[in-house]
């Protein structure tokens, strides 16, 4: 089959890799129908070390079962399913408590012999846990939405929840990527009314305002947290949602939080250090959020995109065959795209 | 009347001082019964610049109310009364939220015109708001224990509060000073069953058994995060409760805590950033925690004190008039003392 393959930074190829096969029982072979580039690829993409053999990536897709190990029970072939970005058997500890990222018998994707998703097809460890049954199609509409559950708007979620976003709560997102818009959706989807989202795409930033953002604040930095600031008479918002992952992004949701209020990140964070100083102590200010556990969310975010309540799809605006992933990767890393779905 | 100020590092002086009369309508002037020092009054005492005026000092008191202004309602001449360590008006919408420390019109103790704890008396600013009526004698046996709602006791409490202490929870205590030793009574009043106590004096770590710590840990750095897997199967606890301050024992809590747990800090930052990385936010740790809000604590907490359930007076194991304060402070500094109490 064909798959994409990170070379360095800039260099990423589409080429010919072994046909994925079952070797546990707890596999499944899964032929790929849509998957996408995340902004965290844009990472590796924009730093990697030039190598000679080049290594898989993509963690987001859903497809087809095409096969499937003796001890993998509720899928057959044919069924459409949709993969967390993580893969875990979702029955140990840390499982049941919705922490799937930490599973005991869990990893990624395009890692340690494993597939990545930007390919033709993936072999799926501890299938039954991490695979979700979609009741929907091959050529449904709701694929590239549905997509969405398998990272980028559960990434979103994840953050308001844990940054605890309710009605009762006014909202900071920081970042208007696609985890930002996410986000967006994600706090409105939770309730909150007022929600600030700072970005100074204009396209991206109308985008959010569709997802429910209030208000926009294009300025960054010091003259940004002080337009946060103006708008909620001095206080900042209880809930600030990080979701860039670079230092001056967290330094900024200090700066816009409300005393006692909790920042959550969701970027990658593309630093070591946080500054918590005694300044936040005094404001009591909580720090939460990480990698999102998807598989957790799925099912409960699924109706509302089944019934289109809410299209975390739209934060797809490129699309490209598997072929066009290269041209994909420079689009998002010129910011010619949002998030570039892929057609294998 | 006399009080305590600080002239610079190891220079305490107890000297006469303007008697503290009402100034606003909304203050109280209270006699102090009982005052102490705290472990957080040891950072100036160590690293103060030396100063030709001196300032006042002390955060924690009770004692009786002497005077109230005309807005004072709901307290007279010779209640016992509590101050937690810092004041506030206890009715706009921080306070209202539980967060007294953030009050619009509050403030600290010993800065800004406002009298130290470690004194004869205080004028009380926001007195209704801020100061609580006990109904013991001056002369109680439970004085101590009430005292330490002032701050050390609540600042225990707060830390087990917003780590989310409970029954389902193991727990880490760094630090076996008074607030450590708090934090694990704290714990073990909110159903914790297993508190590992991270601390190497052992007449403190035996008070921290009786107080309610299963295990006790006096290594420290990779060891003694090393020990605290071993007793957790290799996963650290729930929640660890950093009782320090300084920047090894904040990154010893990052060591110990299991994934998708909780650090809160209560020890005072002396360090500005916190080690919250990519290995941090792949674990999903939140950081929390701050200075406690102790009047949002001290109606919940009293019923404890006064029935005997807890005795977090046991903390103070030397007492000292206020001519002794000087050498109360030599003590602490020196850990020949824990705590130490003040009778003016």
């Amino acid at each position: 089959m064909r798959a994409t393959l990170m070379y360095g930074a800039g260099d990423v190829r589409v080429q010919d890799v072994p046909d994925p096969k079952l070797q546990e029982s707890t596999d499944a072979v899964v032929r790929v129908l849509r998957s996408c580039i995340c902004g965290s690829d844009l990472w590796p993409y924009g730093s990697m070390p030039a190598t000679d053999s080049g290594r898989r990536i993509g963690h987001e897709f859903l497809g087809v079962v095409e096969d499937t190990g003796p001890d993998v029970s509720g899928l057959k072939g044919g069924d459409v399913v949709l993969a967390p970005f993580m893969w875990a058997d979702n029955t140990c500890d840390f499982c049941r408590e919705g922490l799937q990222t930490s599973c005991r018998h869990g990893g990624g994707w395009a890692a340690n012999g494993i597939d990545g998703g930007q390919g033709e097809a993936v072999r799926v460890p501890q299938a039954q846990g991490t695979l979700v049954k979609l009741p929907v199609a091959e050529d449904s509409a709701l694929l590239p939405s549905l997509l969405t559950l398998s990272d980028v708007f559960c990434t979103g979620h994840h953050c308001a929840v844990t940054a605890g976003v309710s009605p009762r709560t006014t909202v900071t997102v920081i970042g208007d990527g696609a985890v930002g818009l996410s986000a967006v959706l994600a706090a409105r989807r939770l309730g909150a009314e007022r929600i600030v989202l700072m970005g100074r795409h204009q396209d991206r930033t109308d985008l959010g305002r569709e997802f429910g953002a209030t208000d926009v604040v294009a300025d960054r930095g010091d003259e940004g947290i002080e337009k946060v600031r103006e708008l909620t008479g001095g206080d900042g918002t209880h809930k600030v949602l990080e979701c860039v992952g670079l230092k001056p992004a967290i330094e900024t949701a200090f700066g816009v939080v409300r005393d006692g209020g909790v920042v959550s990140r969701v970027g990658a964070p593309q630093y070591d250090q946080v500054p918590m100083d005694f300044g936040v102590f005094l404001r009591n200010v909580t720090l939460t959020g990480g990698v999102a556990p998807a598989r957790a969310y799925i099912e409960e975010l699924l109706p509302d995109v089944l019934d289109g309540t809410i299209e975390p799809g739209r934060v797809f605006d490129e699309a490209v065959s598997l072929d066009g992933v290269p041209d994909g990767y420079r689009a998002m890393a010129a910011r010619q795209a949002l998030k570039v779905l892929i057609r294998p």
